[in-house]
């Protein structure tokens, strides 16, 4: 490196230090430890070692750099805004407030140079797992001889709190097995968490470990920022393994007490800590500029006049000199970048296919053939829904590419799997299909590192209870709207023989508790095929699929004659969530309303027909696809679903525990409130009560 | 070891494939795969390695044994037969059924040898460093120079799939940093999982990376069994690190077809492969005796006698050589135990003291004196509740020596620390507190292994949001019914400038759903302390203590006068999990109900006045600390409370997603159902429409 250049990386740091400490101090609130003690890495990163363009911040090839220790936003959003990304100072000035760019934790936005939302800790790190296979898929799918569309690498920087989570071992197990070598993760290694020094409880050595699940470590300090420049370029070009560099930094580096303390990892710094830093900072002349000389030498004034400063509407100091240096990676980085266009403008010439293909992939609709397959699925005989599920991924994944994924080391069991693709490996993304190994809560954040680029649309799958070893990175799903598919099978207490650990009770409502997630669980073959059609249309966020373990009876046998055959009007039905499936006499007013998921729906129709027979009553059987859907139908369409003053008896195994106090008094709930059990499922159904003859009986008490 | 020994341990080895074989043939259902290939480790440990005491299965100084792949669970049962322990060879042929002691997976059950439930993965080697740490508290609690009380070993087998999930990572990085010397973990190393080869998912050096981790590792062949045994014995007395024997097995070891393949993991072998097996085991000559040297020859014949025998209410067959062998190690293991009660004795005269306190962590009671201090909890200003629930801890664990816990790594947040006392390190377990790191998952399944034995009662901590992270051990910490205290600060949007990710939605409805979960949300410092009270008072099963990041107005400013001193009766109600808290005028019915939990119980009030202000109504106010407790009051209760026909207003900030669809017209929500914002807690607080005004301008709509 130059010595100009080095001289202008330190200015660029202490601004980013600056930019930092002032934004976290005037919303009085953030995290100045990171930003402070990893300013020159990202520099080392945006500066030099990254390839992107701020103008088409969607490029395909572009590296990504994910920041998995969030809660470090400052250092991100002030990379970003040297850079020429569309957030200025003054959207760094509104640090954490209301509508702001610059929220709290990076909020995904891939126009604004986000890639990921990140916070929770571990999940960054997940999700640059999935996006590092991603661009192996890519290249692989599309690269050509001469003309490499993807050779992207992604770029993570993670604390000791990304460290400790299990889901970052899970995610590097993972990555060192599929020898991920566009991946380098950067270990901020500051020994100081949020309760103290990290010799408190976290005293393992990571790189060892990490070179135990097959990754390249390096170590570097970045006192020396040549070393570690040169270390980073160096991994780059390092092939066969991802890459960890474990980098020895300070945190809060710049201020003068709460350096290198946990003091400063979570709060702001206070102005004479500021005012410290402006005085021994290699941009003193900036505030000497503004406040005076003698202002910046007499710290107890310096501080008073940050303060006046910082607490003010104005925006914060610019320094020209800052971004025009930083400013200089873009032209750098304008050649690359048109080598790439004449690159892809070649192979749309000389691939023609393989470019429809990959237009295809980036526009993605759901085709005539495609819907009519599902919407005209039918099983001959009674068949449990994750078979079905497992033929309706098939039909979609037959006419979607881009439909990749696995499951954690239960295909046999959910099916979910690309029949007739490989499984990817080491040396061969060509595969559709993913052995996650038993790592669900990694197999979900980087199915979601899959979905991030809006090109791949994932599944994962596993035991529905085993949901909750996942739900971290089923969140952020739902918060960031992947198109994220998850499949989870063994639905309820007929899981049977493997006991209460393994029945799912109370996941269903927990899922459906989660803002933007749609839940599915379907009451047939047709439903379940109904439910991945949805999924395809609507394709703005994660769904989940909840299946059966047992058989079924199909539609065509439940539905009455008449209502089989318009499939567009049924679905139409289907998309609201619930709507009436059968009725004995639709000419007067039900005298009982059965509802049901799931297996509960073919229940309901069981009950009915004893009802039916024993007590010569009209009854409505509701089927309950998704009460998410449903719930956000108007009141209207539900008092004619549940018509108000007719009893009802809603019938699911699973749990509404507590909040069923609040319903309607019409309605009687058949739930489960207790931990299943051990016996085949047929004998746990029953022990709950979970037949047409003692739903009956309870019917009728 | 000697010949004779060497011939009784194969056939011991043998006999337990037989007990498995054919119970999980008779279940049709099961995982024979390590009870085959894990027999031998199963005999070294329960015949030579583990001292224990049929007799006394809750002596407080045995060796545990931790079955952390608990889907070999017929290897335990039939270990437990073989040695003594109350299941019988009728209980191994009810393996799977309703009601028998032999369920699917290894059920909590101390009285009979079960020390913990596992079956999700992970989980059960996570509970052994916790019943390690316990080992090593209780050692330098009670432990006199020659007055050794405690000084047991916790064996935990686990296998590929405990492994691979991240639970195991953050537990054995935990168990490195604290020395625990008193675990030994075994790696059951088959190579096979149940989707085939691990070569397809989990290629990492497992030896390694424990060692990365601060273990000492061990390799083993389980054909060399002199040199297993010996590995076993010697790890036993290193000292300083946890310690890992890596021993490679073969899966299914004993049958055919099947042996080394992902087929005998999770399915019964079949009478062909049960033929196969007695034909070439150590214990042909049971099978002759029974069916006549012939038909044990031909192996057709001998497959449907089997199965005839399987098929059949009659008990497996019974190999008194086999038990009798075992049993040997009862009688050794008493001699061991007869000086551990007169060293119990000499300790009870010479130290009063500490044997006195040593029964107190046995029979735990709440004090007057403790119950009149949490009774009488006042703050005298606005004050989070969770600052309020570090002191109420704080005076139980004055009170309670048995209480002992922590954090993960967020401590100055949730104040979840006991004062004054130190925190635990490898060198010094005399301290209350554990500093668990970023490891929530491990955090919780190590405060359940705590929980176990029940002498200590272990709080757990984090932000609610990170509820996610460690539910998986939640939930078994209400199936095990574990007295075991979850404290969630930061518990809803309120939370503010951290955003979304750090602000629980749906966190709330997911705990309440968990079957035996009491979930706390105080309005109050009162309710607070009414909170740890009740949770003391029950012990019988975990609660969680969900408490605000924001100030909250004491219940005393809130009280109307007249109610406030009389705190037994508060409390009583506060039991109930919902009351009337407060009402315009008693002597005639309310036109409104406001409830509310939480800091909304505040706001409801607000609310009352100004409805009362402005709209001269009669309003009640009812404050909802526990939906789960309230649900259980009968119907009159309730109707009391809520009075069908008046409108009500639940005010939670928190979702009621989906299921609120079903609740009473009578009941207007005032819920969220979207990701929070970051921005500061008021703002995003009214934005969200959680302002008196807001609420009141709803309500008038």
């Amino acid at each position: 490196m130059k010595k100009t250049d080095m001289i202008n990386l330190k200015k660029s740091a202490d601004y980013i230090r600056y930019l930092s400490l002032a934004s976290i101090q005037r919303a009085n609130s953030g995290h100045p430890g990171l930003p402070l003690g990893c300013a020159e890495l990202g520099i080392l990163l945006y500066r030099y070692a990254m390839r992107y363009n701020p103008g088409d911040s969607r490029w395909i090839n572009r590296d990504r750099f994910i920041l998995s220790a969030g809660h470090g936003s400052m250092l991100i959003y002030s990379l970003l805004h040297t850079i020429g990304y569309n957030i200025s100072l003054e959207d760094l000035g509104k640090f954490r407030q209301m509508g702001s760019k610059t929220a709290g934790h990076p909020e995904y936005d891939l126009h604004d140079g986000i890639e990921t939302t990140t916070g929770p800790l571990g999940q960054g790190f997940a999700n640059a797992v999935g996006i590092a296979i991603e661009g192996k898929m890519e290249a692989q799918r599309f690269n050509k001889k001469n003309n490499t569309l993807f050779d992207y690498t992604v770029y993570t920087l993670m604390g000791d709190g990304c460290n400790m989570e299990g889901i970052s071992y899970e995610a590097g197990s993972m990555a060192g097995h599929l020898g991920l070598d566009n991946l380098i993760a950067i270990y901020d290694s500051n020994h100081i968490s949020i309760d103290g020094h990290t010799d408190i409880t976290f005293t393992e050595d990571v790189g060892r470990r990490y070179e135990a699940l097959g990754w390249h470590v390096e170590y570097a300090e970045i006192a020396d920022i040549q070393d570690t420049a040169n270390k980073l370029e160096a991994l780059r070009a390092l092939k066969g393994k991802p890459k960890l560099l474990i980098v020895k930094t300070i945190i809060g580096q710049g201020v003068n007490k709460k350096k290198d303390t946990s003091g400063i990892h979570g709060s702001p710094a206070g102005y004479e800590e500021i005012a410290y830093f402006v005085q021994h900072s290699t941009i003193r002349d900036l505030f000497e500029a503004q406040f005076g000389k003698e202002a910046v030498a007499d710290t107890s004034q310096l501080a008073s006049l940050l303060e006046k400063q910082i607490k003010s509407e104005e925006p914060l100091l610019p320094l020209p000199a800052v971004t025009q240096f930083m400013r200089e990676a873009v032209d750098l980085n304008k050649q690359h970048y048109a080598d790439w266009e004449k690159t892809f403008r070649t192979y749309q010439q000389d691939f023609q296919a393989e470019y429809n293909q990959l237009s295809a992939y980036r526009d993605f609709a759901v085709s005539a053939e495609l819907e009519a397959a599902l919407l005209n699925y039918n099983e001959a005989k009674p068949t449990a829904t994750r078979n079905i599920s497992g033929k309706v991924l098939n039909i979609a994944a037959a006419h979607i590419p881009q439909i990749v994924g696995g499951c954690a080391d239960l295909v046999g069991s959910t099916k979910a799997e690309v029949s007739g693709s490989k499984y990817i490996d080491r040396n061969d993304f060509s595969g559709r299909n993913i052995a996650f190994g038993v790592r669900e809560h990694a197999m979900g954040a980087v199915g979601n590192g899959l979905a991030l680029n809006r090109m791949f649309i994932p599944f994962t799958s596993t035991f529905f209870t085993f949901f909750d070893y996942m739900k971290p990175a089923i969140r952020l799903a739902a918060l960031m709207k992947l198109n994220h598919m998850f499949i989870f099978s063994h639905d309820s207490i007929y899981v049977g023989e493997d006991g209460p650990t393994h029945q799912p009770i109370e996941h269903l409502n927990a899922l459906r508790m989660i803002p933007d997630m749609i839940v599915f669980r379907p009451g047939s073959d047709l439903e379940t095929a109904f439910a991945m059609l949805y999924f395809l249309k609507k394709m703005n966020g994660p769904a989940a699929l909840i299946t059966t373990r047992q058989n079924l009876v199909p539609a065509v046998f439940q539905l009455p004659e008449g209502r089989k055959d318009n499939r567009s009007d049924l679905y139409n039905q289907f998309s609201r969530g619930g709507y009436v499936f059968y009725e004995t006499n639709k000419s007067t007013p039900p005298d009982i309303i059965l509802s049901g998921s799931g297996s509960e729906l073919g229940l309901a129709l069981e009950t009915a027909t004893l009802i039916e027979e024993r007590d010569n009553k009209n009854v409505r059987v509701v089927s309950l696809p998704s009460l998410e859907l449903l719930s956000t139908q108007d009141r209207e369409y539900r008092d004619g679903l549940f018509i108000p003053g007719v009893p009802q008896v809603l019938i699911e195994a699973a749990s509404h525990r507590a909040v069923d106090m609040f319903y309607n008094r019409d309605v009687t709930v058949i739930d489960i409130q207790s931990f299943g059990l051990s016996a085949p499922g047929e004998t746990v159904g029953d022990h709950f009560g979970f037949t047409a003859e003692k739903v009956y009986q309870r019917i009728k008490n």
